[in-house]
């Protein structure tokens, strides 16, 4: 593989930002990989780690020079990101990003860019529930998608640009308007999520003895919604603060539907249960077939 | 290990009767293994799998002569299945199951159980979201719970054999009331798959082209509860309907819990869904250390 880049900057070292220079580093995409983080401690484990040839806590210093800059920072920490990395960017770079929202990202984002620079919105559906600069792995985008929201100006280069480097590190690429990605991602991971973290907040505010007992015998169920439950706080308060309105207009399909069954099982309504059982479950065997399964 | 059963009897050979079948064969807890399945199908593949013996669809045939039967159908089967069995049971002989539900259960094969006989409810925290004779394995209770549940007239000498055959078969082995059991399990697990089965089946229920997308981009969060909402429709339509106290009162905490974060969503409040972010992730810790995860 030819290297697609000169030099690229990522913005956050974080599951996200890590994978996606190992997967650079893997697949040789680029000359060389530059990282701007925040935390001291973060920068010191990337250079330990060897994921990228500097770290710096200066965003400016490291963006300086790349023809493809990536924000993988948290969604709400995307503005100020843009912000100081502003007046440093190189005429002609593209800016990409790989948040959970994009409407909100896109909004906060690009007042900042200059009008040199080429913003390609981007989101990979990829994720595990560890964090950090070791949590990453180069292999973490195969075959999963990676959803492109460019903006109607937009270089179409620049976005093909973009697709080439996710096709190339093993993820199938996807374009949509961000609307509507932040409605059908706010279905598949972000009702999930939301979910996930009350059922299990819902045992971490019980009484001592009963909170031992669930974590005990966990493995009936509640131990699946503890790994969804147990991603980045910040990284998603801020897909909450950000996709608020698809949030709050799914979460009341949810409560509908389970009211419904609520009341099948209140009203001993054995013939409703099963069929929505068995309907739930073609539904498994759907994603199975979309090869969305780990073997 | 030497025998601890001269003639194992097992009514149902789904997945958690076909995994005790191969893990009293693999580690030679019985001289012979007897299949009692309603279906003629799980019977021939029963045969085929050399999982047992002899197996049959006459239930009263295969518990003859046995002095440990272990009823292994869905929970809602379990009152017919002791029914008819009841004349062909050998006096002096264990009678346990294996059901998600302690005192539904309890009040149906007790009255149909003649005094000569032994009755040791259990449940082992085990499973997969597979089905049928084939899906079972002789490691899945390895590392796992199996709670006790003896009536106070029960004959403490058969409660210990029965720990023992769990023992044995890698389990650990907890006592607890019925009433106690049906609430924990009502949270760890009858809460949880009524909750995945839902969201799965409100994407269910949406228009086609949505659908698709939520099937395609499931990698975010959906597919993990998709994957709880394959479990056997009958075997969760009989656990709702015969545990519906504990889950009507639990999903009620459930949803307060949830409306809280919804308004916590709704009205912009970070600090609030970070704070139960945080707190959910030290669950998941929790739940890790008490090595209830597999590797």
């Amino acid at each position: 593989m030819t290297e697609l880049f000169d030099k690229v900057a990522i913005l956050g070292f974080g599951l996200i930002g890590s994978s996606l220079a190992r997967a650079i580093r893997t697949h040789g995409l680029a000359r060389e990989i530059s990282c701007g983080d925040a935390s001291t401690a973060a920068c010191a484990k990337v250079l330990e780690l060897k994921l990228a040839e500097r770290a710096t806590t200066d965003l400016s210093a490291a963006v300086a020079g790349a023809d493809l800059v990536i924000i993988a920072v948290p969604v709400g920490a995307c503005a100020g990101a843009a912000k100081t990395i502003s007046a440093a960017l190189k005429p002609g770079a593209i800016v990409t990003d790989v948040g959970s929202v994009k409407q909100a990202v896109i909004d906060a984002v690009s007042p900042h860019l200059p009008a040199s620079v080429h913003f390609v919105p981007a989101h990979p559906i990829a994720g595990t529930e560890h964090s950090g600069p070791e949590a990453g792995f180069a292999e973490l985008f195969r075959n999963r998608w990676s959803i492109l929201t460019p903006l109607s100006d937009t270089d179409a280069t620049a976005t093909e640009k973009v697709a080439r480097l996710w096709r190339a590190i093993g993820a199938q690429v996807e374009i949509m308007t961000p609307k509507r990605h932040d409605l059908v991602l706010g279905i598949t991971s972000h009702l999930p999520h939301l979910i996930a973290y009350s059922i299990v907040d819902t045992a971490a505010t019980m009484e001592q003895s009963t909170q031992a007992e669930v974590i005990k015998y966990s493995a009936g169920g509640f131990r699946d919604f503890t790994r969804i439950a147990a991603s980045d706080p910040v990284m998603w308060r801020d897909i909450f603060l950000n996709n608020r309105d698809a949030v709050l207009e799914i979460l009341q399909h949810f409560n509908e539907d389970l009211t419904e069954l609520q009341k099948a099982v209140r009203t001993g309504d054995g013939a409703k249960l099963e069929n929505v059982f068995t309907r739930a479950r073609a539904i498994r065997r759907a994603v199975i077939q979309a090869k969305q399964v780990d073997p």
